[in-house]
């Protein structure tokens, strides 16, 4: 947590938020009591976490531990070579979305998708076609949804949103209070437009989160080795 | 050759340059030998492959097996994080360039550098004050630099030039007919920009080279898994 090494004071967390992801294997109730056992006061709830419970019961759970449910992880995952693939990736984030506002959770992040072997333009048309779809089911149940641009390296099989000025400008097609973008430095720490894009998506209104995660080098796993924080 | 798969008319290969890279283990002489064999005329030269050799000699031998020299690879490499490395990345790209004359290679392709643990802002910088150092030598030799643009995958050790838009902007801040742009498609396809950038490079005379490079679903290693072509 602290990363200049000294101890003369203790880090103020409680604007931290840990995603479960990070401390996986734990249970969502594991991350929880530790969270909180820790003073963190924020979580982050990889949707796989949920399997077999009760959203609704795992939010009350979570907020009786003292922790606030900042975002559900992930939606998004629009394109498909297929109508149908695109439809049914429509009607999981609807269900996200649901799942979502029974846990609590305010926030959704959007992981984009794409599609290998179709192009980035027709992915990224998908993507714009996809949220618009479930832009009013969002805004109905109050929850908000972040575009996460992913690192480029990423582009072929898991997002063809891959700067925060593309993820910009999908908002500023689909202007919403509901729609934003959501930053991770590990995906975008590169880029030499970032401090400009951070303060235009500051003035615009539609910074919903940041998520803080060190680049390894080298880095020899190009999906699992992260550096802290995960 | 044929991404189609038929087998309808001989490629044209006559316009086509292979790296020694692509064909390792193979020496710069065997390459030589066998891409004029195949048909193909022209050659790009991996520095490395002319350890131990006189360049001026290796030139001749490649044109006399009816190749052109079309670049060698690699110059640049210019931050450092101590005036000294930098001086010494400055005289190593002007050998370099003596190098590429005396190969007879009209073109270095640059491969920019970068410092883990030095920002990126700093790395950039020491990359344009690294060019503008050597450009009077290069221009005084006849050889152009071509600088190439890395993958952000890349951009903590290897290159902190991640965009063609960074590099145009780089010939932009220098302009020189010495100075150009290496668009090698494995670094830049994920750029939603990048139609325009080249054809702005196009229309500013600064498309240089033009590198052709599969990308691989799933990348299983992040330097060494490229697809066809090398």
């Amino acid at each position: 947590m602290n990363r200049t090494g000294t101890a003369s004071a203790p880090a103020d967390l409680s604007r931290l938020c840990i995603h479960t992801a990070t401390t996986r294997p734990w249970t969502v109730e594991e991350a929880a009591a530790r969270y909180a056992a820790a003073g963190v006061k924020g979580i982050t709830v990889w949707r796989s976490a949920l399997e077999g419970r009760d959203a609704a019961v795992t939010g009350r759970l979570i907020r009786d531990s003292g922790l606030s449910v900042v975002s559900l992880c992930r939606g998004g995952f629009f394109p498909a070579d297929t109508a149908e693939g695109r439809a049914r990736a429509i009607d999981e984030n609807r269900a996200c979305i649901d799942e979502a506002a029974a846990l609590g959770a305010p926030l959704i992040v959007l992981v984009c998708g794409a599609v290998p072997g179709q192009s980035l333009a027709e992915s990224r048309r998908q993507i714009a076609d996809g949220i618009a779809a479930v832009l009013p089911h969002a805004s109905a149940a109050g929850v908000k949804l972040a575009i996460e641009p992913l690192h480029p390296m990423y582009a072929d099989a898991r997002s063809a949103v891959n700067t925060l000025g593309q993820a910009r400008a999908l908002c500023r097609e689909m202007p919403s209070p509901w729609l934003g973008v959501a930053i991770d430095v590990y995906h975008t720490w590169w880029d030499d437009r970032l401090e400009e894009e951070i303060a235009a998506c500051g003035r615009e209104g539609i910074l919903f989160a940041f998520h803080i995660c060190d680049w390894r080098t080298p880095t020899v796993d190009m999906l699992e080795d992260r550096g802290l924080r995960g």
